[in-house]
């Protein structure tokens, strides 16, 4: 039975990520009984998240509406997409949906949480059409820097929204298809309600260079060098890059050594499943490379991010098994700093280069995401009625606000969404019509979630001006102090100049016991006061500083 | 007494800061008996250094040769070039040389430092030459993002050193002069030994732009925003552009308020020296701003860097006491991130925007420094025999070794000096002959190196994992355990799921202090170990995480 409109819903996107937690996308669409989710990501910490390892998504909203969710759909397979499902699937354990590459990384993720056997997962073709309660998700085909990237048409009763995942647009790519912009025209004139499109590049004018473009840069270094060894670092995630470059080896009569657990990793599931094609022998281990002149290999590794662990940090620092780098070397970061990276990236150019190699960092990178005028042509083909911009920084999703209503959507129909704000929309209307629970759970070592804010304070103290702890031993009933107190420091100097801080304070300390015990005071609380006061004004004076100070008193 | 080749000394440079500790300039000249220093700059910490406030250069050297010791020479009044002097000038109290604006905000920081009365100063003008013991030192002008920068010819028996100090070639400077080309030229042909020469930009193709084309384009922002306020962050120390913002808004008749202290400060001593000029009644209080329409209204401000305490980032974050973010406002950001700065300056871009700004951030800025070809223009000025690539990380220095190169003079003429390095030339020579004592002190509140690598790496330790405290009282003779072992932590998590952590560590501990009993053991080091492994283990198994463990074991 066809609803009418005035008893038919609204669809409901709900990002339970995003704008407030970077690198998180997930995004709940509800449409009465059913939810689906598209994408499940993870983000790194911030430089104030003290010894936190990944943070992924509080998912209090799904898990409040279990009995709903339907299923995920995963528009690709970066960490910034697929990160928390070992995680979240833990929680709300429904279907996966994706393509074949993407559905491989996962499983790979899957397999290191013990989790495959657990999960459902569902390989999903280009055009393929899935029905999920209210939903019917449409699968396209989209380019981007990792292979079978898509974007999601998801129809509902109440109309259809495009979300394009992470996407550029590449008329050339180096495997497969180009960008399906047939299928969004198509789309386009059926009717789209919203398009929520990747604001990434979104500050960027023009387009997005062709992924085959770095392919004729890396050819460029390869015909200018060849009596050098040639080290290549890039993104273990792009196998299009690393085709490039082993295309390139093989016809340089060079040798290819792939080094990073990453990559390794990345490499044996894409070649595996059919997206990476490498020429018989030419694939050598990295304890056989040193059989073959240098000039006939090339190695392939992690690290083009500065990343301090990985294969080429260690090789910057002198520190790697078994690569040393050379004087005679070319080395190509095929890369851009992602930011708050730039000083790591720095600092290994400056290892590298003190090490007599030549680095090379310029112009052999494209970036993955479209730029203002491959957006623009996304917008003209999809034409929605509401624009809904994701992926980015504040500034991005602005930016992309700003190139919508330049091409005619009022200001009214643009969203710029928080995480967990609700927008209710249909042909006739859309607002924020309310707000869910949403945040960032922090995983740190086993724990998920068990280290919070206060944790993290005490962390930024400790972190900045060090410890010092108070111990003393005092007699039940009659209060009397019989050990200590004694001063132990972390963190924090003991002696400046010639004087011996500790021996000061612990003449400080004295003063106060002598002040507790004439006054008779036995209540542990204000004893603790006393000690934190007195021995804080006496630290501050002398040194400017404040250490977390800490009295523990003991009872015998 | 013309001395002849075979008794005559060679010249000695060192660089006490430099490559190693990038941000400290600071070079020693020697000569004989006599020794200049050019440069006394600090730097800031890196993101590991916890806690610290500055960086200074170990001046080990200089103490150990403070007879020899003549004098500074100040090139600008940059902090990367004049920031330890407060701290350096206590323990080397020697004359400090500058021009007139350098000078002035010495003086500014002496007088914090309250040394003002106790150091002497002496103002130099471009073309003078200063005698001191075998040196007579040249100040020649150039340009650079602040006024008065200069670079000095260091004329010694040995040959003239060219040093440029951070410069730029700007045709049409805001004020004074443009760079004296001219005399570089005239050097040239004298006959220069070394060039030491800014390598900041060296990896920049084309030529740097002129502050004046700053000028066009802000102005281009007042003529297209004549109904709004407007709002310019910039660096405090470019007087210049300041010059600039203030000329604009007078023409455009809108009243200019200075907000953030450095910017107060180097406005208030540039206005005193002479070098800058404000038109009367341009300059409103920011008490006195509200009485004037928004439109008619300027704000220069600091924070273009994203320092979190700045003005600009307090405004961003709405805790800015007398400025609000509105709607309406146009905000520029005259500068580009300094690298490590990205996400901060990022993260108040995303603020002011969810404000409702606008913010500019494009092609309002032009760098200080050289690029590719104003620095081949300044070699074929200067021909020296040999090139000392100065001022950026070893990668800027060696992409100016490579453009040395590439102008022809030989490989083994050019030197990429290490902080220590002893580089002795002459005429016949050149060589790095020996390694002098250098390093980085901490200033951390008010101690200066008294924070090292232990009390760091401590802080590291607190910062990533925490701390577990455990505390109990022995009898002593007995070495019975009167009382505990209680448990306190920071930084670290108590309760994971349902369970307390801390209960069952105490059950752990329980177990170990029967141990010890039951083995009689009274060893204090002994327990303190066992304490560590056995807790370290619990800990460890269920949480993987590695905690600092401090047994503190009391005696009565």
């Amino acid at each position: 039975m066809k609803k009418t409109k005035e008893n038919s819903s609204k669809l409901k996107i709900i990002p339970l990520g995003g704008l407030e937690q970077i690198g998180m996308n997930i995004t709940a669409f509800e449409y009465e009984d059913s939810i689906i989710v598209v994408d499940c990501g993870l983000s790194f910490p911030e430089d104030d998240m003290l010894g936190i390892d990944l943070v992924i998504p509080d998912i209090t909203y799904l898990k409040d509406n279990i009995d709903k969710v339907k299923g995920f759909f995963i528009t690709h397979g970066h960490e910034d997409h697929i990160g928390a499902i070992p995680y979240v699937i833990k929680e709300i354990n429904v279907p996966i949906y994706a393509t074949k590459l993407t559905i491989g990384i996962i499983e790979h993720k899957l397999k290191e949480h013990e989790l495959l056997s657990k999960v459902k997962r569902k390989v999903v073709k280009y055009g393929q059409h899935i029905n999920l309660g209210k939903f019917r998700v449409e699968f396209i085909k989209t380019n981007h820097s990792i292979q079978d990237a898509a974007a999601l048409a998801i129809h509902s009763p109440a109309g259809t929204v495009v979300h394009t995942g992470d996407f550029k647009v590449d008329y050339t790519p180096v495997f497969g298809d180009a960008i399906d912009l047939a299928r969004f025209g198509e789309l386009g004139k059926k009717g789209v309600l919203a398009l929520m499109c990747d604001s990434t590049n979104a500050e960027r004018p023009g387009s997005t260079m062709s992924e085959k473009t770095v392919g004729a840069a890396l050819e460029t270094i390869f015909a200018e060098n060849k009596e050098r060894r040639i080290i290549v670092a890039t993104f273990a995630s792009n196998v299009d890059r690393v085709q490039q470059i082993i295309n390139i080896a093989y016809n340089y009569g060079r040798k290819v050594c792939v080094e990073g657990r990453s990559m390794v990793n990345i490499i044996s599931t894409a070649t595996e499943l059919g997206y990476l094609n490498i020429p018989d022998k030419t694939l050598v281990e990295i304890d056989e490379i040193k059989n073959y002149p240098d000039e006939k290999t090339v190695i392939i590794t992690t690290g083009s991010q500065g990343e301090s662990m990985a294969a080429l940090s260690r090789m910057a620092a002198g520190i790697h098994k078994k690569i040393t780098i050379k004087p005679n070397d070319v080395i190509v970061l095929s890369s851009h700093p992602i930011p708050g990276n730039e000083k790591n990236v720095s600092k290994i150019i400056n290892e590298l280069s003190m090490k007599g190699a030549d680095v090379i960092f310029q112009d052999v990178h494209v970036s993955g995401h479209a730029c203002q005028e491959d957006i623009k042509l996304l917008y003209s083909l999809v034409r929605p009625k509401y624009s809904v911009p994701v992926h980015g920084e504040y500034r991005h999703l602005k930016a992309q606000a700003n190139i919508a209503n330049s091409l005619g959507i009022e200001k009214e129909n643009i969203f710029i969404l928080s995480s967990g704000d609700v927008l209710e929309l249909d042909e006739e209307s859309a607002a924020v019509t309310g707000k869910v629970p949403t945040g960032a759970v922090y995983v740190d070592g086993l724990g998920v979630g068990d280290v919070g804010n206060i944790v993290l304070r005490d962390r930024q103290h400790l972190a900045e001006e060090g410890i010092i702890i108070v111990v003393l031993t005092m007699e039940t009933g009659s209060g009397q102090i019989v050990a200590g107190p004694d001063i132990v420091s972390r963190g924090f100097v003991y002696v400046r100049g010639s004087e011996d801080l500790m021996e000061e304070a612990n003449n400080v300390l004295s003063d106060t016991v002598i002040k507790i015990e004439d006054s008779n005071i036995t209540d542990w609380g204000k004893i603790k006061t006393m000690i934190k006061d007195d021995l804080g004004d006496f630290v501050w004076k002398e040194t400017k500083r404040k250490p977390m100070i800490i009295p523990i008193i003991m009872e015998i």
